[in-house]
């Protein structure tokens, strides 16, 4: 196993940073990095915003919840962006649409590789990341304090900096329940695998918790799954011209 | 800059590939480098499939059109998956939902991110990569193909394998028009940075072709954002469970 894929293997999320701000320097070498990955068709339909206004991160942590949006090294944003592909068109006096579901696919997987790329370049220079989905939490909000025009929307942010604890890492979801050869196994060909995990899960809480806390993983992602939450996520994607399919 | 990021800026799209094989052991490697990566509420929502029955690569070949997708050293399909979840919970007699736009958005988001993490491993490995969007052109029949059960989609495939020829780079975006601080900078702001782009591009097409081809990057996106293209994708993704909203 190489470096890197260890590297990779050793990715944990952190949360508790030092008050020490990533440089100029390290910015621009880590949008270099995302910029390098992949993109559909050469299409680059996103942005990034770095955040570094203290009332603009005190805001977007009121929405997220969550203390180290405020506190890090650096807070980025991932903007699934058509605007300058439109903006551009209208220039040109060409019509160009972005409103298939086919577009949105393009745009948040243009924007994820792009991220996943900071992540792991981020954690090569031994800083420590973790990612803010809970922007959307208030799509709407987090759009209008980043001041994005129609055609873009915050996908999810991400925190980067210099790591102040070491997090601890997840186990995954086993190989033979993930992978799958030639045809999709149905439930039945791989719940003995899921059902072994569930309970590695449970142990793993109960010995961190002294049994206060004993939760499988398919409970866990069964209570999450059942609530109905982030509903105005559609609406505020339609408003920005995405979805109208 | 470090060996890694030297690594990610490297990046280019493989599309020739030597007959040799990956071993099940750098399957295993790539697949499990993959699964490292963040995943939204710990939910892992997808899937990693091979396709190595020569049949069903032919028929995938068929969808994408492109050559590679038959001819490569392991061809991986990365699927949004809420099935399992699904599963579990009618085990449990629970319910829960993921037609809801948010729940597209994180299973695109898990599939891209854990993609990334095996581009990267598998270009640190020495394999060339290329992602394979277009099993889109026929998204129904790919699932079909695969097997794919309710409550999944082929997102995008994956083609690794020992690299016969080195590819080639094709410039990004600048800094200046994809990187924004506090506040989204319009058009006006990042238009001469844009056209000076578009210049550098169109210069590199001419280069390359003695003069043959010389369009902007502008031009490309604008003819590509301007056919409507996999307007079935909605439709599928409907049959499939999700954007009930």
């Amino acid at each position: 196993m190489n470096d890197v894929v260890k590297l990779l293997n050793n990715h944990r999320s952190l949360r508790k940073f030092t008050d020490e701000k990533l440089s100029d320097e390290m910015i621009r070498t880590l949008v270099g990095a995302a910029q390098s990955a992949s993109t559909s068709s050469y299409v680059q339909a996103y942005s990034i915003m770095g955040v570094t206004d203290p009332e603009k991160k005190k805001a977007l942590r009121e929405i997220s919840t969550q203390s180290y949006v405020e506190h890090n090294g650096h807070l980025f944003v991932f903007i699934v962006d058509f605007y300058r592909h439109k903006e551009l068109a209208e220039q040109a006096g060409e019509e160009i649409s972005y409103d298939k579901t086919e577009n949105l696919i393009v745009g948040v997987v243009d924007a994820s590789l792009a991220a996943q790329n900071m992540a792991v370049a981020a954690e090569s220079m031994g800083l420590g990341i973790c990612y803010i989905g809970s922007l959307r939490n208030d799509i709407k909000k987090a759009g209008e304090i980043l001041g994005l025009p129609e055609g873009t929307f915050a996908l999810f942010g991400m925190v980067a900096g210099f790591p102040e604890d070491e997090g601890s890492q997840k186990e995954r979801l086993p190989f033979e329940a993930v992978y799958h050869e030639n045809t999709y196994r149905r439930i039945d060909e791989v719940q003995s695998d899921i059902d072994a995990y569930d309970q590695r899960i449970s142990d793993y809480y109960s010995e961190r918790t002294d049994g206060k806390r004993a939760d499988k993983w398919s409970e866990q992602i069964i209570g999450m799954l059942g609530k109905k939450q982030r509903l105005d996520v559609d609406a505020v994607l339609k408003e920005q011209g995405y979805l109208g399919q």
